[in-house]
């Protein structure tokens, strides 16, 4: 590209967001759409990329949900799910491994390696990263598990460096076997573990309202306490509720500011970041 | 356990090789039945976080044959094979790097993790550690590759804050794109880029012979230009062929000395290592 | 500012400059209006502060002819010139450090601080920086002087440290003495001393011209013997010899890329850096 | 010089304070006479060099008084005083700044280079070391400012590379503007800061009096407490008064020594440190 | 040695222990016949540097009754002892100090390094690690100092560097002179100090009876209440006291366990280091 | 002491030495009277500690002889020499390391430590510092060695962390035995091999002399070939012979200047180094 003024000082406008966000780790679960869409892929990736380049240390989580049921048609297994969980039994657990770890999380390291970043992917069984317990439910689940503990030591060796952590939602049991963990909790849990200064959490949609079908009630702040009582009476949908849960999670520990945002909006990451009054729904204490 | 005094004596025997290869890098090619029997699986992992605790630094370098099979037929497509090489087309290079980087090698990190080590499992994507080439043979083998270049920094790295790496034959291609490289081959090009001290490449059977047939014709020592001739000769087989291959290349790196060992011997590695004159075949300049 | 996706696109679009400028050392002899004007002033240092946050480590020279000329009129002093070069007497010379070095580099200084950077202001005589010695001439201009050694240890330190050097054309003579010299030529012995990546010198034209009347003799490359050339047939003027002679310098020591640009075109740095064709004249060996 | 066995014997009795002071910064306030004297300069800037070298870790900070005044007369401009306090617009700031940072400060970062030792100049720009207010008065002096925070990363990053930091009183407004601050408060706030193990004040006389025409009143150690006292009684002369009260603040910080010595009496900086009784006037809490 | 697979499975045994104790400080008192028998005395000392290779610190604290007692005789003085403290004035304490450093302290060191460690022999008096005072007894002993400052600075730089401190039971007093103090008291109190996770006395017996002469009294847990009453009714020896009171000082201390166990048993260090129950009597809190 | 503004002077001379030697290696063969009379020893080291506060590394290397034959005669064994070399049977081997180890280098120890220095005694022993071979002489000479090898790993680790070395002349053995080595030797070969920037030699007259007899032969500095002929001549006494060859061992490698000085003579170290012309004699290449 060959800069005009006008174009250079667009970049200029960037520098006293470069300098608030200078050396501070950033958790970004990974999903949706911007996971799919080939373009939409690289160009988050390349923002997560232009992040580390002026200084902040980003951490990218993902999940993995369409891919991992297109594997299990393929081999013939119908996926199962109950209140929107995936039932995960030994077979459909060593699926979901293979495609997270295995396909997945290699593909994303393989665009910001292509990108100039030098990423590192992980998965909770890396160093322990993420130690898992079985969830308990009214119907079992199987191999679905909640976080135990996070053993975030290989993350900052790893920042320290100047490696990109890329990390995969399969966690490690007592007993060294595999569990299914929701990403969007993992998310919440790491961003307090590594005192994040922003957890940044990708959906489909512009974030949260009052009436999903009205888009005059758009919310650009929401309080933990509303969140709750929307979550009560309906009003947040099943997918958003864990991106909620990871973001009151992530203010329990010392995150300063959790968002969630539309990963399909081109360069949504960087306008978040870059920007005063941000885009998307910022859940606020 | 509970050791006698003449337990403790042997223990003690061990002091002089502890201290010849003490902070030496060990580059461990593991496989065979050694990675699919789960007692042997759990000994010979055991005799590598030993090696880890009593100051050594070992690599571990995996394929994956038979489980990468097994997956393939479970998704209804029949392994082909050329001259003992997978034909790879672009849906194989798939199951291939999600048996290898999403289920072998997360298992084996898991196992070194069970035992007390601190292992983190990479594929050839990550930090772009291995960057292969399309190899180029009469029959196109698709998304077969070999080795065009080691970038070591990711191993040493993790080596210095003291976690075991373990690496699966996935490599990146100039695109992106994914290859299956020969474990062997990469065991002995990492080795010869790490200048490690020992290279162990594990087998089936105790290591090269005249004659196969006839076990007084065990070879303990073996000459490079001696293997050459051999390998012409088909006196040596062709599982055995890239094993001798990865010799010759870490010992044109600085790599000290080259062992072709049996994996199915319990303790086999301990073996090599703990004593003066070492089990299976040798390689030598 | 609020980012539109367009604006963050323009954004991404430098990553590809920015990771090849990481690490690196950029010498800047920062002069001409851009020193005077104040809304360029605080443009030009502005891009300065961005390449810092952006992973670069700028360096600042900067001289301040038309400062000095209006102090020494104020003090009843007329400023007199052979050849272009200011006669200095010892009463002129401690005008023209005081200027220098009390006020012009402590302004750079506190517009960098203001601007989010941790900038550093030097003369030569701190650390012994820039070492002079008497420059020779037909008429004796008193305490002129020319680069005898520089003691870039001062340089390193800081930028080690995340400062922002800004070095003033101030030197230190054998004994202690204060010299006048050339701030072009150190900003080029300070590059070629650093091992800059690249050196850019600012001036108030676009670069240099076949014939400066007939802008359509743009030159946006120079070798070096053509530039001798140049010079020997006066096709250079005054005021672009010792530019062209500080790019030969670093050229003859390791520094990459010398460029003459126009410091009055906002963001002239910036398009410079940010590019692939570059602007202004650039020097080559 | 040849040292005979008496003289080294000299040099033997200071070890105990060499012991005693290692390590420690020293926090010197320069001025008087012994910033006038060519002779006595160079005396007491030799004897700071050596206590950089026998393992102390000096500042210095200066004004400037008579040098100010004489090239603000040589601009014809007329020296304005209040209750002792330089009224200071903003041509008169800027020949402040000018002599202190630009002329006074390089000629004494030039004697002490001279003499072995690695100083760098500093005003309270340079990377915001000093960060003024504007200092309310009755009479509205201008740009006359006091101490409203001391950032002294710089000075701690300079020593611990064996740097001797030498700063000048200029310091740095809300909006970037220069002010003009006693010398002797920076020198306080600074020992404060930067926990200084001694703060010694250099003045024309010996120290403070009861009554300074009676020779004998001589104190040689004064509590706040007192010395408050003969403020209000008018004991403690204008001069004297800023520089009490930079005890008081240094005593208020850390600092463990606070000192008023005679900067005209040849090294009387060693006396007061190689000596069990020092000299001068010692303020105590 | 060549192992064979049985031999290799006694090390693998080993590893939770090594891991357990990977990077602690174990203090080891070595006296009894484990100091004079020179076979026991290389079997020991091997044991300590096979703790070193697998990832422990020990630090060896000794004394050296017997030796002393016969360089005395040989000068033609008689040991002379009153409650079994050796009565030490001038002449004896040099004997002492002489034997002790520069024997028995320099031959342990020796076996030490010709077994492949790197040891280095301190007395209390290099760096003033061990500080004592004069023991008050009823009969004045002479030179018989109590602990009464230890400084670690010297033990934990070594340590750091990969050595393996030998420290002698000599300590220096208030004015330079030599104390001979109690080894056990020393191991005590140095354990304390470096927060060892060990103390471990070696004696010549199995460790603390109820009654001697019944074997089957032996106690393998004695809790510190137990231990003072079994002093005061003399069911505790006057040899084993000293050793009880120093596993106290540990204790009291932030040492984790202590241990009495009977050196004379070949690789008793080993067994109690390397074994759930371990041998000997522990002293617990 | 309260220092006169005179002897300020003083310490103020020495500058220009101790910045030319800061941070550089000084060995130091400390012995003769200035070992044995109580004044001069104290004296002596104060000097050493003084050199290592005013930046110096100083090591000191001892042997020890009239303090040997006494603790031999009190043992009732008659020293015996062949040639100015000690016949050295085992027994007095035992005698010589006791008394050298234990009494000598400790008793320096402690009064550096006293001094408020930080001083580490070591004999060849510790970390194998000085490894010795049997001296082949035409009569047995028994446990006499020469240096076979320097291994000053442990003298640098020391210097890093601001101890004085103390190194008493007691080397070890191919397989761990002792032996008795000329300290002057090993003070020249330490030299040489930690790249000493002076080797000083301490003995008890001013240095050589063409004629003995006549004082006014004194000989300030004298060439290597000079000094070998005077050997061969025997115009060089025996005692001085190995003095003179420390110094050549010392040449050989990078030490840059060494002397031979009269130890007797109060501060006659300071007196060599904080001076132009030097004392004694100087042996140069």
């Amino acid at each position: 590209m060959n800069y005009t003024s006008e174009e250079a000082n667009i970049l200029v406008q960037a520098l006293p967001y470069i300098q608030k966000y200078y050396g501070k780790i950033m958790v970004i679960k990974y999903g949706g759409n911007a996971m799919i869409d080939d373009t939409l892929k690289e160009s988050v990736i390349r923002d997560v990329v232009l992040m580390h380049y002026v200084g902040m240390k980003p951490i990218l989580i993902h999940g993995g949900g369409p891919e991992i049921s297109a594997v299990m048609k393929k081999l013939g297994k119908e996926p199962e799910f109950v209140n929107g969980r995936r039932v995960t039994d030994a077979e459909t657990m060593e699926i979901v491994e293979m495609v997270l770890a295995g396909k997945t999380n290699k593909g994303i390291v393989s665009i910001i390696n292509n990108l100039g970043g030098k990423a590192v992917g992980l998965s909770g069984k890396d160093a322990n990263l993420i130690v898992a317990e079985k969830e308990e439910n009214e119907v079992d689940l199987g191999f679905v598990g909640q976080v135990a503990k996070i053993n975030p030591g290989i993350l900052t060796d790893l920042l320290e460096h100047g490696y990109i952590p890329v990390v995969s939602s399969v966690a490690i049991g007592p007993s060294g076997e595999s569990f299914n963990v929701n990403a969007d909790h993992i998310a919440g849990e790491i961003a307090a573990e590594v005192s994040a200064t922003k957890l940044i959490m990708m959906t489909d949609v512009p974030g949260i309202y009052g009436n999903f079908e009205d888009k005059s009630t758009f919310i650009s702040e929401l309080k933990i306490a509303d969140a709750k009582k929307m979550i009560q009476n309906k009003q947040i949908g099943k997918g958003m509720i864990p991106k909620v849960e990871a973001c009151m999670t992530a203010l329990a520990g010392a995150v300063e500011r959790t968002h969630i945002i539309d990963g399909t909006m081109p360069h949504s990451l960087l306008m978040e970041i870059f920007t005063d009054t941000g885009i998307g729904t910022m859940i606020v204490p």
